[in-house]
């Protein structure tokens, strides 16, 4: 058995792959694969119609918020928030906590002003800026959520009197976030919602075509919105694989019952990075990700030692970012306790074979 | 069995299905689904190397030219090119074959001043224009090879004196065509090349980055081509089929083969058309396309008769664009002639039943 600690394309539960495998096989008996299926059949438009509602009933999005599924990833969101939310000659804010939302407001910098309102680059991304001033005329605020490299996550909403706009790429469907607080969230799907070719966004509607701004069609949130995400053929099975992990998180219980989860996870993990003295977490404590979990050990000697044991007991993905080093455990929804488990159970094996 | 005459996504052989399948599962023996790795496992790398040189290798890509896998389809190409290949206060040219030229040249509309050196709607696009003068001082002429909607297809290459640059979504990898005459070639895959969620780019290096026009990164074809498309997470799963195709269609023998089986496939429907009293084709005989066969009833009121008995012998995606109407038998790749044969068998019969 592998445990995939990766930090994406990531794991996604067993019962997934196992449908997933068979709709390409044969779609719901239609004798079809799923991958030939026209996006125009009523069979995808219930895939797509089913995405959006549990899309929308587990983030529990109010009225007035679309919902898109669209393609290129969340970095092909970092030029198309500022495409339709920066006015032509107006301002926007970002924090800085890391390589995504720094790529994010360079993007920007094509659209408008910029202010960044405070970063954490001072000490290579391992810490949540807390205090800082949003100008009142930026057009949004845009924060990344969790820092998939870096190991910090966001937990404490920015104070600002300006809509927020997030990335979340890599913490949606983790734990609660009310929707409400945000004029846009958007996330590449391959974490926590299904494989890489598909992005989520949900835009508050009333934010939208006050740019002044000519947006071509396919990068016009109001576009795809009138469309139901079907302005162009969409990421057909990426979508249909996002509904199988949906269903899946909603019989769990929703959200709220994977936050919980994730909490047990995670403290575990760091419980035991920091009992032990072979290891050291790389990130402020009070910042520290329940996604990922950056680690290094205190005798960087050791690391190619602890990774090929790990390599031996089936477990991948777990060699850190070039920025850090040291390991980072991505441990995603999908990932199960017993994969925490023999994660922890080698840190402890190491130790005692090592003192 | 089903006989999937759709437009798109559309048919890909039933070898393709079943690995692709497995690869859900288990990809290669790693003991993870291919929904599951990182793009930048070496295993990954292998897929995406490999996809890149079974499309030089099959379209006879000359040195000088780069390739590249993108997402948001064909219509986030109708933005890109001009974004990367119309100077600001620059000229295109665009030839105006059907819906998805307009679509092309009406967001080209927002880089520059478009030039539409001819059109064929004065006949609802059932031809191809044939004389026509572009400006010398276009930056290209734009044209769509085939004609998904309208059943037309172009086989003289446009005649200009600027770089020409091609949607090729719906006849890529079905006859040969020589890519040294162009200069860019762009088709959304869920044709011939594999499932909806990758867009293949094959550009002359030499064409891109003189614009004067800064691109944010993700839009850039340069950035895509120095990061080897790997510039953000690429569409991991659509690749992958993709690849499985491609190594099918070169078992096959390539593309100058299926050129020969789709000439005899189209030529065998086309002739019990023309045929036959009770159908007519809609398209003129010079222009019909290879792919994308359209007629109609001689008498409209048995339309719905036709389809209700094609559908009870397993035949799908018959039923005509709306703005053609009639059928449209959609005879890619991956269709056999067993198709055809039980499409002409059912033509024939109707003819007897009612003559």
């Amino acid at each position: 058995m592998k445990h995939n600690f990766g930090a994406g394309p990531c794991i996604l539960p067993k019962d997934v792959f196992a449908e997933a495998s068979q709709a390409v096989l044969d779609f719901n008996g239609t004798g079809l694969s799923i991958l030939e299926i026209s996006h125009r059949s009523k069979e995808f438009e219930a895939v797509i119609a089913e995405a959006e509602s549990l899309v929308r009933e587990l983030l529990e999005v109010p009225a007035g918020y679309s919902i898109l599924f669209l393609q290129g990833g969340a970095s092909q969101q970092f030029a198309m928030v500022p495409f339709n939310l920066l006015p032509t000659y107006g301002r926007a804010a970002y924090l800085d906590t890391g390589t995504w939302s720094s790529k994010a407001l360079k993007e920007a910098k094509n659209f408008g002003a910029i202010d960044v309102v405070a970063s954490s680059s001072d000490r290579n991304y391992s810490y949540i800026p807390k205090s800082y001033a949003v100008p009142a005329d930026a057009a949004y605020l845009h924060y990344t959520s969790n820092n998939t490299i870096f190991g910090t996550e966001i937990f404490d909403l920015p104070q600002a009197d300006v809509p927020l706009v997030s990335d979340m790429s890599s913490d949606i469907f983790s734990r609660v976030v009310n929707v409400a607080d945000h004029g846009l969230i958007y996330a590449g799907a391959q974490k926590n919602m299904g494989p890489a070719g598909v992005t989520l966004v949900v835009v508050k509607d009333e934010l939208l075509g006050k740019t002044g701004r000519t947006i071509p069609s396919i990068f016009d949130y109001q576009q795809h919105a009138k469309a139901d995400s079907m302005y162009n053929t969409p990421p057909v099975f990426s979508i249909y694989v996002s509904v199988l992990n949906l269903r899946w998180l909603k019989a769990k219980g929703g959200v709220s019952v994977m936050e919980q989860e994730n909490i047990i996870k995670a403290r575990q993990l760091y419980e035991e990075i920091d009992r032990n003295p072979f290891f050291r977490g790389t990130a402020e404590v009070e910042d520290r990700s329940r996604m990922n979990v950056t680690f290094v050990m205190t005798n960087p000697a050791l690391e190619e030692e602890f990774l090929a044991l790990a390599k031996e007991r089936g477990m991948v993905g777990l060699k850190g970012h070039r920025s850090v080093g040291g390991f980072r455990a991505s441990i995603y929804n999908a990932l199960g306790i017993s994969s925490i488990n023999a994660l922890t159970d080698l840190m402890r094996e190491f130790e005692e074979a090592h003192n």
